[in-house]
């Protein structure tokens, strides 16, 4: 078998990636009838499964040799808590002298709260959303305290697992600390601080468009289609040893100058990928830092982090600002706590009142309008970070799979919660979460 | 190019690697020049090589890429701080919670200290040693507190660097636990607890025959034999995806079943890595445990450690208990305040004294003699622990290219240090440090 059959293989297997950056197996599909049907929450249990276990696992539980795909489901289910066990990843360090443990309040009755999924007339409760929506770990705090914490799945407390594209919301966060501190213009183009995107669709874009994925590109991340862009930016970033014959960009920055516009920027949102990693070199860049070591400087290291985070690199050891972050709940609860104190954690200031100012805010609503995501009528999506603009000015990190950190001003109300749901695509995911999320909150303003 | 010329590309570069297990890289051979002339410390400085240096690196700086082979010299001046980006790994997770810090009392002098290299008549101070082993990190331990710390070449303080071989001793002190707690019985046959190896060299050897590298094996690792079974092992731990074709050893697991008798068990010693990989088996099959999260549970969790390690994986998720872990200079310098302190850290009893006082009865002299190790020549070797036998009853964890825990009971002494030499053996190596950790222990003696 030649090499390039292989990485076909392989990129074809990216669709259940989705914007997970690399494929170290290739793979033979799941079987039809497991993604017609769907095995539920509890019959997909890693654990249940016994996927990886014993010493060796038997071979029909493997989820890491060549021929059984990673990321299909229901093997993601044990691979979302093992992304360094298959990736090369680096490392974003944490303080090792200064954990903070949460504080706690449990709450009872948080499981008997019920909703009406969205578009149905049936009540489900709290609990039942848990398994719905192949909940792995889910942390809820309210005025800061913890009141609600549950690991299932893959999980415990001591996990990192994949936040998807909720990477993004950290590069965003991350650029607008630097444009805070000054060392970045939102308003400048981008090839003013990356003269190597001068001839892309980028270099004419402001870092402010890129910011809330405005840019106007020749770029389809449509996974049906197989001549998509972003198989071959996949395949640009996959770490795996390219054919002599290559003579494709190597590594995300590489391909991300091949990007062409079509059309105007700054008129409509379009949710592509390419973005976060063009600001991931901005910050870079502006910096002077490699990704995971900024994202460590301006954050890991400040908010009492228990756990060092790690983020998938490409084959020139690039972070993958775009969707390359595995954390623990309560890690990615302390970004919540900083985006709901205004900057600050445990009493100190962190990130620039400003900075977070400016994510609050939201986005352009009109514009957000043009992409037609139907689970967010109302939204905006602002530095990377998701706004519903509902009667609680809930914002959010979002990444596929239902990865989230909801976070509800009103209710003082934070939630996190990491799944992996056989559906990519959050718009599954939404109709027996969104809802949730509200109802919750109305739960605890009511306390 | 098929991926079989691309592996067997590939296995060539494992000359360079020697006990680690794997390579991502295809590879081009560094220059002759610079293999035989060797750039000094000083010169192959990977900050002044600008080594994987800018976003992204110039080409002609980039290690990770297929044709830039990362374990060459001076590349791996670079890789061995780097690892997990090079690699999949696991994580072997400390406590958040409790890092305690090293007690410092800085001691003046040292560097002036003084020693004759083996086969020499000329001294060399101990600071000139640092530049001649390529030293990366060093710390010196006199009465449990820090006398001497240094960082250089791509470490800090906070840089994981490869262990190499020492990793065998970490996994040899985790089996010494489980011997001491009753889970394993040393004296019992591998296949005993191991069913899978009974047809293979191991079956019908004893746990402490393993530990102590006296199995009589039918086995090579002389790195300049293309048909050495070191490659056959080396491919089979790959973690790139094989070839349709292959139908041999998948993962360190299936290899170690295939490997064969050649004499009488017990009545030499045969530094051969595939003994700590059955180990490595041996203390997961017994308790049920993966090697990182015992390693984890048993030692990294316990011992204050500021960092959790990093150990690198095969394509099935098993950590290379012979040669895989990452850690801090400082972590590992714990592991040698346990080893001194008859298993206490911190006033505490975290390893049985027993574990402890096994390893460091020292193994066989008459035994070792037999494999001609010229720079330790009154030396044993015991549960993965070198012994020199010397007059201060030192003894050591080592790995290759000049990677130590160096343990002078008599003096109160730890030396860790950790390199990057461009030669892999420490016999190479050894001239320039032995004689100067003993000077150093009599100039601490002397305090």
């Amino acid at each position: 078998m030649t090499i390039n059959k292989r990485v076909v293989q392989c990129i074809f297997r990216l669709i259940w990636l989705v914007n997970l950056s690399l494929c170290l197996s290739s793979a033979v599909s799941a079987s039809p009838d497991v993604i017609n049907k769907h095995l539920t929450d509890s019959q997909s249990d890693p654990t249940k499964l016994g996927l990886m276990t014993g010493f060796p696992p038997p071979v029909d539980k493997r989820v890491m040799l060549p021929d059984s795909n990673f990321f299909s489901f229901p093997n993601l289910r044990w691979s979302v808590c093992n992304m360094r066990a298959l990736l090369p990843t680096e490392n974003i360090k944490r303080d090792p002298f200064n954990a903070t443990p949460m504080s706690y309040a449990l709450m009872q009755g948080i499981d008997s709260v019920t909703f009406s999924p969205m578009n149905s007339s049936t009540r489900m409760s709290w609990h039942d959303s848990l398994a719905a929506n192949y909940t792995d770990g889910i942390l809820v705090l309210h005025k800061n305290k913890v009141v609600y914490e549950r690991y299932r799945g893959c999980m415990d407390e001591h996990t990192n697992h994949a936040a998807m594209s909720m990477t993004k919301s950290l590069t965003g966060l991350i650029a607008e600390i630097l444009i805070a501190r000054g060392k970045i213009d939102e308003s400048a183009k981008v090839r003013s601080i990356i003269p190597e995107l001068q001839g892309s669709a980028f270099g004419d874009a402001t870092v402010r468009q890129v910011m809330d994925m405005t840019t106007s590109l020749r770029y389809s991340e449509n996974y049906a289609d197989p001549n998509a862009d972003i198989w071959q930016y996949s395949y640009a970033a996959n770490p795996l040893p390219k054919p002599k014959e290559y003579a494709g960009p190597v590594g995300y920055f590489e391909y991300l100058q091949t990007v062409q516009k079509s059309g105007v920027h700054g008129k409509e949102f379009g949710y592509k990928t390419v973005n976060s990693d063009v600001l991931g070199w901005i910050v870079a860049r502006a910096s002077g830092k490699k990704f995971n070591v900024l994202a460590s400087e301006l954050i890991w290291s400040k908010l009492g982090m228990e756990y060092s985070a790690d983020i998938t690199v490409d084959g020139i050891g690039t972070p993958f600002a775009g969707g390359g972050l595995s954390a623990t709940l309560r890690d990615l609860a302390r970004i919540g706590i900083v985006m709901l104190n205004n900057g600050k954690i445990n009493g100190v200031q962190i990130i620039p009142t400003s900075a977070v100012a400016s994510i609050r805010q939201g986005g352009d609503k009109s514009v957000f309008s043009t992409a037609g995501f139907k689970t967010i009528p109302n939204g905006s999506y602002r530095s990377m970070w998701w706004h519903f603009h509902n009667e609680h000015g809930a914002f959010a990190a979002r990444g596929v799979h239902g990865q989230t950190i909801y976070i509800d001003p009103k209710a003082k109300m934070i939630i996190v919660r990491l799944s992996s749901h056989p559906v990519a695509a959050n718009s599954a995911i939404d109709p027996t979460s969104l809802p949730a999320y509200h109802a919750l909150a109305k739960f605890l303003l009511a306390q």
